[in-house]
């Protein structure tokens, strides 16, 4: 859809300034805090900010943009990398984050109802006490609705799955006001199409997501985690496919490449190996830890590692594990005043090492500054490419090798992204993914679903749909 | 969809009958073969039944029926119970079963291509000697399109997930014939709408399934199977509940009535105690096994069980089982003559305990015949209620207590079928799980991707939507 009307974006202000008093603003600075996510180069500030506390307000706010054909953009934490927030056809941004309360707690169930600007901190803070928590990490510390609507993931996919999978009910506000709910808090269901997997992943352009249930887990009894380099990273591949293959099975398992491991050097004053270098972490009871670091341990010397190192001591775990948790900040620091780009690959594990061993050729041919980092298990890796961003030509050489990546994964049925998801930056890799006759399903979808195009306009579909 | 115009049905016909010759039948006990499923009342025979090859054939069948507005009813095995192959306005039935091939099989990244007409058994003996395996088991030897189709999952899915979690990738023809293709083979994808579980789940309403990608696994080292009664049901399930919350794996957790295991005794000629009966299976390496059974058997005695007798041994483990193995037939064995009806209730497991004893008052105060067995882990449970096909009062009454059960079950948000679906004879349920919003928002979607409404016509939305 195109921008707004400025008499229809006129009353819609008006009302919601009436409505929401001062939890709906137009200040300057404001409307730029909110233009943008994290990472990605391009700001669209919206017309106006609201923050509503209740599903009432969003259908309200909701049916009030469709009736005047004012494009509506869900905004959670802003920790999307791909343009997800960006008002790019400015209009309504519609700030979750005062509907922050933790509704209902089931821990016989493993579920838990929250509002959608609950974060996965502030959900693991509410749990403290309780010997449940959330999994799922995807880095940032995202609110729910946002992790849903991108189908995050991160470091504990391998052992707890995606978003997706840990979303079981939803409650949203479409396009025209309506609320419905979807999803049941049984463990399974059969009943009718699964609405719930539709929303989850559909950035903002299908609805606005209200309530959500999700899936909490009881705390293990003990954590190890342990840190391992290798003489080179198709070794380290190899030792994780076996690590797998033997059963083992790890709640985390991370690479991180030698070039990353220099910048954490630097960044935190460091001495590690500047190797290709596996962190692995294991979760259960004390015995059964154990017992897996050790088998891990003789797999991964089998592949010519150095001794694992690990611990279940939770400030020695944190000391082994501070070179992954600080990748990105020490990546980007390499070049101070650069911009980063992030690739988000993720193919068959089958595919995963010759997928890395291309992507570093191209990058050392083209002479560039890029750091590795990766969800391994799951066959997911992020190339951190920084550039200047004077430099257009620099830019356009990472732009096509990054393509160059996305192209070879597809050809061996993978993904442009694993976890990030499309945005505005990957709406030309949707079709190439895909195809023009699943794009243009997808597109019915939207059509049927968002008539008028209000929600989140411009995202997902390349601009020639 | 109403029923076809003659004259466009002769048209489909001879077309048919010129490409496919003797693929395409409009013999008359053919017909019948192909107007149910299991355990579904009716019978409603198509026009003409296929037998088609390959997509190009499913995509010209398709493009056929859409020009000349003729229903089209995809059939696997005939193990759907909800009448979901009945071709209730008449129409092509396309038969897959001839579409048996398997296509790729990738070890390392665990999954497998596979044409819809491969059984699960079929695809376990195609896999026999490769370490791996297919572990969903709906009991039914069914299609895998067919199980995708219905979100199928049984009795291991407490540890392997539903049939929607293991499908990550699927070629369609869609209602206009368009081929499309969607998922992928990596772990995870955040591209675009999922569109994969879109379809699984959609009874061939969206589309006809003509490949699919399937998670397969390493067979494990060893398998344990073990059975144990209890004094009551609430006992045997606050034991599971205590083996799940303890962290124990089992890869089948099942329980089965006193009504059920006397109706084992008598079909089978054993001497089992005739007392509520849980059914567990555990595998992985032999040390692990062995060590679950022990913590399961501790657990299990502190709610009052009898020793928990178990073993690895395949023959002695089909013999623990038997009882289990064979209670479809053991049950319809208490009223040789008399139809079946199952539920298919799955409610939150905390939620377990009174629904089944309320279900169970509700069947003695009416004085029926009715057997019950339960993927208790799950919180998925079915009565087995047998009625005297010329009994209309008994039939209402068991509608009416089928009816509460199900009311109850929407109220702990469970669900009105777990894994059966909802065909033609849960229309009513989907309705009153969802609502009316939730319903029209499915309808549109339907609507949008077949609008001339031929695929599966009459099924899953309510008569009146």
């Amino acid at each position: 859809m195109p921008r707004a009307q400025p008499e229809s974006l006129t009353r819609v202000i008006d009302d919601l300034s009436q409505r929401l008093g001062k939890r709906c603003s137009v200040n300057r600075s404001i409307l730029e805090q909110h233009s943008h996510g994290e990472d990605y180069a391009a700001h669209d500030p919206p017309d106006v900010v609201v923050w509503p506390v209740s599903t009432e307000e969003v259908s309200h706010i909701a049916a009030l943009c469709n009736a005047q054909r004012v494009p509506l953009v869900a905004f959670g934490a802003g920790s999307s990398v791909e343009g997800q927030v960006n008002a790019s056809q400015g209009g309504v941004c519609i700030d979750l984050s005062r509907m922050d309360q933790v509704l209902e707690m089931h821990a016989e169930d493993g579920d838990c109802v929250v509002q959608p600007g609950v974060t996965r901190e502030g959900l693991n803070a509410y749990l403290r006490d309780t010997g449940m928590y959330f999994p799922i990490d995807p880095g940032a510390n995202a609110t729910l609705g946002g992790m849903i609507s991108t189908r995050a993931s991160g470091t504990t996919t391998i052992f707890y799955g995606t978003m997706a999978q840990n979303v079981v009910a939803l409650e949203v506000v479409l396009a025209d006001g309506r609320v419905i709910r979807c999803g049941t808090r049984a463990r399974k269901s059969s009943a009718g199409y699964d609405l719930v997997r539709v929303f989850a992943g559909a950035e903002g352009t299908l609805g606005i997501i209200t309530e959500a249930t999700v899936r909490i887990y009881g705390r293990p009894e003990t954590v190890g985690a342990g840190v391992c380099p290798f003489p080179d990273f198709h070794k380290a591949v190899d030792a994780v496919t076996e690590v797998i293959q033997t059963g083992l099975k790890p709640t985390r398992i991370e690479f991180v490449d030698e070039v990353m491991m220099g910048a954490c050097n630097r960044y935190m004053h460091l001495s590690l190996p500047e190797k290709p270098t596996l962190f692995v972490e294991f979760s259960g009871s004390r015995a059964g830890v154990e017992e897996q670091f050790r088998l891990a341990d003789e797999i991964m010397q089998g592949h010519g590692a150095a001794p694992l190192e690990w611990s279940t001591d939770e400030a020695r775990r944190t000391e082994l594990w501070k070179a992954r948790h600080n990748a990105y900040h020490a990546g980007r620091a390499l070049r101070p005043g650069w911009e980063s780009i992030s690739t988000d690959i993720c193919v068959p594990i089958s595919a995963l090492s010759d997928s890395v061993a291309q992507a570093r050729r191209d990058i050392q041919a083209a002479g560039l500054t890029a750091a590795m980092v990766g969800h391994v298990g799951d066959g997911n890796y992020h190339v951190m490419f920084l550039f200047d961003p004077q430099d257009d030509g620099q830019r356009r050489t990472i732009e096509g090798i990054n393509s160059a990546m996305i192209d070879r994964a597809l050809a061996v049925q993978g993904t442009c992204t694993g976890e990030h998801g499309i945005g505005l930056g990957r709406r030309d890799k949707l079709r190439k993914q895909f195809g023009d006759d699943t794009l243009s399903l997808m597109c019915s979808l939207k059509r049927a679903w968002d008539p008028n195009g209000i929600l989140n306009p411009g995202k997902i579909f390349p601009q020639t749909t």
